[in-house]
């Protein structure tokens, strides 16, 4: 139900998380809906860290729908906006014919105002389109009262906004069906599941913009061959044993698959053409880093994974956060000036053992990782009942705006 | 024959070349007489720039078998090169007892001394292993006087070594027998084929050792699904595309594939768990600095291929040497001090268009590449006539040795 009402505007702000997959999403078979070449599985990050917020007002004063991004005005036609809009306007209309003809307050006709922004950089290199739609359709969802399948229509807005609208773990079904009814997301478990789950972000420096996951998915699904055998003989096996693994809270194999995962999606990259290269230097150094680490204890304690871009994401759980934390500082020496090293939920301090970072035997990288957001996972989109957290004013424009 | 006789040690000195495969091979199914997963196809480098050189003496004084490898002496028990020794041995038998009895000078109780040296630091990161034992099977056999098939005799001391034991375009057959008996080197096209086809060895500074290529491809056999997949689906395929570009002079088909394949080794490297990298931030910019020089002619002047290491290797046609020469200085600008950047073949010296430096539009690295090595096909493994090149002197021993 709508929220609040301010001189016939009524408005509706909710928050979405960001979610980090360990069975990668990388190539679709249906380019206008999103349906992708292989089932993916992802962990939905705490809001507490990471979100999206957006804001959507409605009004019959409102001469055209817009949008505010980060501040900024942006295209409401871009295609991928435009579906989600005529999809969930279209589960409104198919409400009102079905069973509650003529009880909305809100009429089709009226023009939407959107305004969206993240708690994070865009520095992070986190997928923030993910949590972005799925709180634009979330909030439009909550706007207009409408229920029933929403993955969906977060889906056709970016692929992988659909898992960002469960909490938890997250499975996103291929699907079989040409018109993507089945390609949607579901819970596989809820976030207090695996309460000593833990998760950090290194962000790393880099130095250029790398290829856009849009792009790059499309010249891999038409060069890479490696990409096809992933896709169809790896990947539902993997599913199935993630799944296992993490009903069981079983960290060793959960860990080992992600990693596999990650580097196999970064596989399939470099086997496209031309090669596209999302892992750099520091990257490959965090990757030895956690092998390493590892290695000395004999069992997996910590997992990377890597997205579209160099920042490695690591799951490890809770007893080894702080050592792990203070390994990452001793090998990748953080500036002394400047903002703070680690965000986000707190870390104890401990002291490295000479025979561990002995036996991890790198050289040292200054500022290498420019710094670390420590979060956990955490539930699925969120209401915000602060009338004051509205990023929309009460003319419908972003309080923000210039 | 045997060339040189003093005081009863007879001397024999060869020279073998590099190769640089195009169709990689990377994992074994056996591992003790090296049989690999699929087939590859190599270019044979000029001596003239790049080769080792292998002299052997045999003597009824000696009391044992020796080697020294680059002036250190080595342990002659090592299994790759004890198989070698005994496969070459069984030749000699094999000759003896069909057709030539009682006819040799040499018994073959008779010890060897073996000394070898390459002309190219090991930080050229060239598979010297390979020039290696193709020069002590080709030494060998001609001090032994044995011929037949000596490819499956280098194929034992160094998988790749059976492709140096000819000149021009050389395929390694996998082979189907589980004897190895039909794993062996052919030559596709000799190097006087294709004679503008011209090759840069781009040496690049490297921080790390990377994993030996022994213990990297059984790792990516054990753990890489892509690596199955790569040699059961894709190489068959590729290496009759590789074939018919060369015997057309196809460079545009050439450089593609070469590119692919390289490309597609490095994937299935990643894909192995722990993941093995070879290629760092310099290697990535080369592949870039490649690609956007071909974009910008519209067709496929330059191609990159990488083995186990950093190092690019080029390969472009005569016509555009001069210019992505000046390229690669551009964009990596040398050292002004100390030894010259460009080694081998001469270059002619152009200016570039700013049209040309504006297209690629990357970032300069100074001292990315430490020099280049300019060299092109040539042939097989020879003998030294000059015999006051025998790297061991009268008394059986290293000329240069403490």
């Amino acid at each position: 139900m709508p929220e609040d009402t301010t001189q016939d505007i009524i408005f509706v702000t909710c928050t979405a998380p960001v979610n980090i997959a360990v069975v990668k999403y990388w190539g679709k078979r249906d380019e206008d809906l999103i349906l992708p070449i292989n089932s993916s599985l992802s962990v939905t990050l705490h809001q507490d860290q990471l979100k999206s917020t957006t804001t959507v007002a409605c009004s019959a004063r409102f001469k055209e729908d817009r949008i505010w991004l980060n501040g900024k005005e942006e295209n409401i036609n871009q295609p991928r906006l435009q579906s989600c809009l005529r999809e969930i306007r279209r589960l409104v209309r198919k409400r009102r014919s079905n069973r509650d003809p003529g009880a909305d307050v809100l009429s089709l006709s009226h023009k939407v105002h959107i305004c969206s922004e993240n708690n994070f950089p865009t520095a992070a290199g986190l997928a923030s389109s993910a949590a972005g739609y799925a709180c634009l359709v979330y909030t439009l969802s909550r706007l207009l009262s409408v229920e029933g399948e929403l993955s969906t229509i977060a889906r056709q807005g970016s692929g992988s906004a659909c898992r960002s609208m469960y909490g938890g773990f997250v499975q996103w079904h291929m699907g079989m069906r040409a018109d993507g009814k089945d390609s949607v997301a579901e819970q596989v478990e809820p976030e207090s599941h695996w309460p000593e789950l833990r998760v950090l972000v290194l962000v790393v420096s880099a130095e250029r913009k790398p290829v856009g996951s849009t792009a790059g998915m499309q010249t891999s699904v038409d060069t890479s061959s490696l990409l096809k055998h992933r896709a169809e003989a790896v990947v539902p096996g993997r599913m199935d044993e993630m799944i296992q693994a993490i009903r069981k809270r079983d960290f060793s194999t959960f860990g080992e698959l992600t990693m596999k995962d990650s580097n196999q999606f970064h596989a399939t990259c470099l086997d496209t053409y031309p090669p596209i290269f999302y892992l750099n230097d520091v990257s490959r150094r965090v990757i030895g880093l956690v092998h390493r680490y590892n290695r000395h204890y004999r069992e997996t304690r910590v997992a990377y994974t890597f997205d579209a871009g160099p920042n490695a994401v690591i799951y490890t759980l809770q007893p080894y956060v702080s050592e792990f934390v203070q390994v990452v500082k001793h090998f990748f020496p953080p500036e002394t000036n400047g903002e703070e090293f680690l965000k986000g939920l707190p870390v104890g301090t401990v002291s490295l053992s000479d025979e561990l970072t002995r036996a991890i035997a790198m050289d040292t990288l200054p500022k290498g990782i420019r710094y670390i957001i420590s979060t956990k996972p955490g539930p699925g989109p969120r209401m915000v009942e602060d009338t004051s957290l509205h990023l929309l004013g009460p003319d419908g424009l972003p309080r923000t705006s210039a």
